[in-house]
């Protein structure tokens, strides 16, 4: 059979998260049900990364499998039409080889997430931008990621639902850059654990604050245990922005 | 009475434009009735600009008298506390000299338009860009609007519905600026007719696309006449995004 590789802009506001679940609305069903609309097949659709509930994607990548042969222009424009008015359109489809997978053949995965710091809320970012209202220094924030990058035991950063057999990650990247009002965490990695990106921007924003020493990171890192954690930053910050393979 | 100017920021969506009208929802009289709320005065205020149904601000400017003086952080977080659940929020309040007037007081509006030039829909700027799926030469745009720069009749770009003594303005900017799949309008002038900025919009659109000459653009300014001016450009890719004083 025919695999196809989809890339995908969603807002996750009105979504349970990606994944199938019972009688909740979630990203993956909505697109198997537009799949169905379009080809008449019961189609299952595998994605790179499990976005949480209100977690949007920039370029979310997923895998499927069609009976016969599609241009891709027209799995492209026929499921935009048939996903309306959900807010979830694919922006490419391409064939992929049969061994293709989204979640397995990933060699990183890019998450950006978005803070809104200033004392007003957002008008037309709200759902969009995480909003702090006390002053960030995004610069100690820098300096608190540093210790981060590498191969650790992120248990502390771990939600404890997390299913992943080890601990053990490689943080490629973790920037934090001011633009105007608005402070930017930029995280990539091969993989991440269950909220580890939230977790680590929940703990970077204490640091930025001036709650925490920059040192407080790397002890918390160090000590592999979830209660060191500070809070869990909000999902409707984040984005899943790119998947490499 | 002590004057103060507000900064506000505000998603268009759900408005009909900023001007306050019989039994419809307004910027303004959303506004003027969180002021009620928050200091029990019934209270006018007065925008730079009267931004159409559907039209955002990332920076609108407007002024109100208060029969006392208040502290400006307290008109800032009451009125953003009785705005909401709206999608206005007050940026900034500043006590102002009595003369001073939002609309009269303002040597130049800034706008800015947001074209999202792709072929899928926006997953998550819907009702912030105009979505334009033909490919648009941003260069050529840029080539077209030089000749709209300086001070013109502006007939072919003003709604019938105009109310401005003069159809002549001096435009100050008109630049054309891709970013990726987005292609940004910036326009500023000390004031606009009506529709202007869309109008000019629409027009560039056409050369854009390839339908239009670059040279076109001139001509019809040239032509001071309505019915010479392309397709109106939709209002929810317009934002007011700055008036200086």
């Amino acid at each position: 059979m025919p695999r196809y590789r989809l890339t995908l802009e969603y807002d996750g506001t009105p979504f349970f998260g990606w994944q199938r679940q019972e009688d909740i609305p979630s990203v993956q069903q909505t697109i198997e049900e537009a799949l169905f609309r379009l080809t008449g097949e019961t189609v299952t659709v595998r994605g790179a990364g499990r976005t949480d509930t209100g977690v949007h994607a920039l370029g979310q990548v997923a895998h499927l499998d069609l009976s016969r042969e599609w241009p891709t222009d027209r799995i492209r424009d026929g499921l935009n039409a048939h996903l309306r008015p959900a807010p979830i359109v694919v922006l490419a489809a391409a064939p992929v080889a049969e061994d293709f997978d989204a979640r397995f053949s990933a060699t990183r995965r890019h998450y950006v997430y978005r803070i809104l710091n200033r004392r007003s809320p957002p008008a037309l970012d709200r759902d969009r931008v995480w909003h702090v209202t006390y002053p960030l220094d995004a610069e100690a924030m820098t300096v608190a990621a540093r210790p981060l990058l590498g191969q650790h035991d992120f248990s502390t950063f771990r939600a404890a639902e997390c299913q992943a057999k080890s601990p053990v990650k490689t943080l490629d990247q973790l920037d934090v850059l001011r633009e105007g009002e608005e402070i930017r965490v930029l995280a990539s990695a091969r993989s991440f654990l269950m909220s580890q990106v939230r977790s680590m921007v929940g703990s970077l924003v204490q640091v930025g604050s001036g709650r925490w020493p920059e040192s407080r990171m790397a002890e918390i890192l160090a000590a592999a245990d979830r209660t060191a954690c500070g809070p869990l930053a909000p999902p409707h910050g984040l984005y899943l922005a790119r998947v490499d393979y």
